[in-house]
């Protein structure tokens, strides 16, 4: 992962120029000092979950904290194999399932407190992002003596982890190779992040057969994630080198290649292999090495509605995407303009804008906040909420109650 | 890097299919099994060899072997900081200067007895692909009992190495990021490979401003060099995914806006760093990951050239990819049609192969034999040795001895 020199960070902070306009320098072109690594191994493809014993033991793991979601991966067989594979190695086990979308504070301390009982030496994330983020803060929270919220709001740094380890059963949040994590504290309405590079996941299997029984909703906000994991420093970057936006529009390509053919066939293993290997590179530092001043305003407006209303992330980011492009294309319509050509084939800015719109509607994730049960009502809500959030974004002297009201108000 | 499960390599060996037709399967897409592992830390950018001292210290390292080439580095003030960066971490050093262009063997013995009598405990390569080549042969030669040489004609696995690490002056072989090395042995003319996780860097450092007292003839054999490390994969491979695809198409792309950029300008920091990023990229496993079935033909040919005849790598590739690509478009037609309209925007396969020798005829890398002082009279020689590269490539099979004579003979 891209880990820049300052912040150590996916989210970077905006620099000075990125501050004072909002969004990118309109045809910066500038290589930015950055430091690249990022030691996840990943094992990718068919059968790959049945290796998971050998890695935790090739790593001297003896008892593992074995996290999980909905009781599906047990129905499905995928839990038995897993099993399997750890009592080969003889690598013992805890189980704790029931992490949900949109993960929560409390759930991650009763499984710090779960491992810290049973001396568990690593975690194992079987599940979606949901999961294997619960899982990066339970792994930083048995390292850390206080409460391990005091992780994501700066009363403490994470200094190191137990080894994470993680079998993918959605492809979206490209968790499985950085160090980041999102989760929500559903008392205080908080949905905050932790980064660090002790939560590198030690390995990742990414099977993309395993996901095929994924709905075709959760497809679709995949989709959106991972489009706006791409577009965040796309256009918020101060400076954009070409030879970044190329690989980003690659990605995105892809990614709207590959879902339209899931969608009509989601028996496809080869689009959802190319899915889910885009949805990886989206976000481990391959498209934000080099690339300076960019900031996550899509992801700190997003993380206020699903906090408030539990909506799925996805879901919330391809309604705030097009919204915050038609507040932003006018302060850099360069960029705007080759994302219309690159990626959709159209002239304008304007018309790339709508064109992205229009793919959402016509795969079917929401772009209106009427489609999330929500309106104008609830923006001041959602607005008071996010104002919490771009201070860690690092952005909080362009993103006002002012602009984010409007930026909200352009998705009713 | 991309390690095949099987070949641990980026020189992956090919399929049923690719071994059968020579190149890869038109139309065919399929994500391929793999294991994604790269765990070099890349330090890129200005300044960025002044923190080697520090790199080294944090790794525990108390002597290193500092090897370089030319004495440029001493005139040009470069060995004085990285001296400093060592000293105020009080590293110890020993110096190994004169490493050649493709590099040779007795060079590498004569640094092995060096590191041995001095008892270093890493390596330091402050140079280009050549010295860092060189490097990891040193340092895989420092674990092992035997003579050096026998690590690359098979008779010893590389178990270990010492830790490496690099100070890149000249973009081209993405050695600084991936796990394997060429060196010519002097003796026997021949150019052979070695490949182990043990080789990867621990930490390279890519400062593209060291890079701007390359010449010009070096700019060019560089970019022919990138260029090959990107079309082996995209046209020999079995299966080729639209997502590797476009990944590849990006990166040369970028090496060719640059490189015409860097021959108007020399001062352009902005492409020579895009240029030095395509590079590492262009051969860390990141175009390779999920591609099945690919072969290095181009390579395997180039290697007997400047084994025998001593000429640059990258300008032996730019009379060798042309040639090849004339005798394999009909095997493999849709991909060629692919490059001709993503990379030169014409219409045919025969277009694109005419429009890359075109470019390499503007950017001044030769195209033809007779270029590189040889013609019709060295083929027969240039066949025997490449007769000799092709079974550790793993396409012996294809490339019979007619076979690797009609390439050349395109080549006249």
């Amino acid at each position: 992962m891209f880990l820049k020199d300052k912040s150590h960070g996916l989210y970077g902070r905006g620099s000075r120029r990125s501050r004072e306009s909002g969004v990118g320098n309109p045809g910066g072109e500038h290589v930015e000092n950055f430091t690249f690594f990022n030691p996840t191994k990943i094992e990718f493809g068919l059968g790959k979950e049945q290796t998971i014993g050998r890695h935790l033991s090739e790593h001297g793991v003896k008892k593992v904290l074995l996290c999980y979601g909905s009781e599906r991966i047990k129905r499905e067989g995928l839990f038995d194999v897993v099993a399997r594979s750890l009592a080969e190695k003889g690598v013992a086990w805890v189980e704790l399932g029931g992490i949900v979308s949109n993960p929560v504070i409390s759930k991650v301390r009763e499984a710090v407190s779960l491992g810290r009982a049973h001396q568990v030496d690593a975690i194992l994330s079987v599940g979606g992002g949901s999961v294997l983020d619960s899982a990066k803060a339970i792994a930083a929270g048995l390292r850390y003596d206080g409460d391990v919220w005091d992780l994501f709001v700066g009363k403490a740094g994470i200094e190191s982890a137990l080894p994470l380890f993680a079998i993918l059963t959605l492809a979206a949040t490209g968790s499985e190779m950085n160090a980041a994590a999102v989760v929500t504290n559903e008392e205080t309405r908080e949905k905050f992040f932790i980064m660090s590079p002790a939560l590198f996941p030690v390995a990742s299997i990414v099977n993309p057969t395993l996901m095929r029984s994924v709905s075709r909703e959760y497809l679709v906000y995949s989709a959106s994630d991972v489009i706006a994991h791409l577009i965040e420093g796309y256009f918020t970057a101060a400076e954009h080198p070409k030879l970044q936006s190329r690989l980003v529009e690659a990605l995105i390509n892809t990614v709207i290649e590959t879902t339209e053919a899931l969608l009509v066939d989601p028996e496809d293993d080869d689009a959802r292999g190319q899915f889910a290997w885009a949805a990886t590179l989206a976000l481990n530092g391959l498209t934000s090495a080099g690339v300076s001043g960019s900031s996550w305003p899509n992801h700190a407006i997003e993380h206020a509605i699903s906090a408030l209303f539990n909506v799925p992330h996805g879901a919330g980011l391809s309604v705030v995407m097009p919204a915050w492009m038609k507040w932003s294309l006018s302060r850099n319509p360069a960029q705007f303009k080759r994302f219309a050509a690159t990626v959709f084939g159209v002239d304008t800015a304007e018309q790339g804008v709508a064109a992205l719109e229009a793919w959402f509607d016509k795969i079917g994730t929401p772009t209106r906040l009427s489609q999330l049960g929500l309106g104008e009502t609830q923006i001041p809500a959602i607005v008071e909420n996010a104002l919490g959030n771009v201070g860690a974004f690092g952005i909080a002297d362009v993103y006002t109650r002012e602009t984010i009201a409007d930026i909200l108000t352009n998705a009713l």
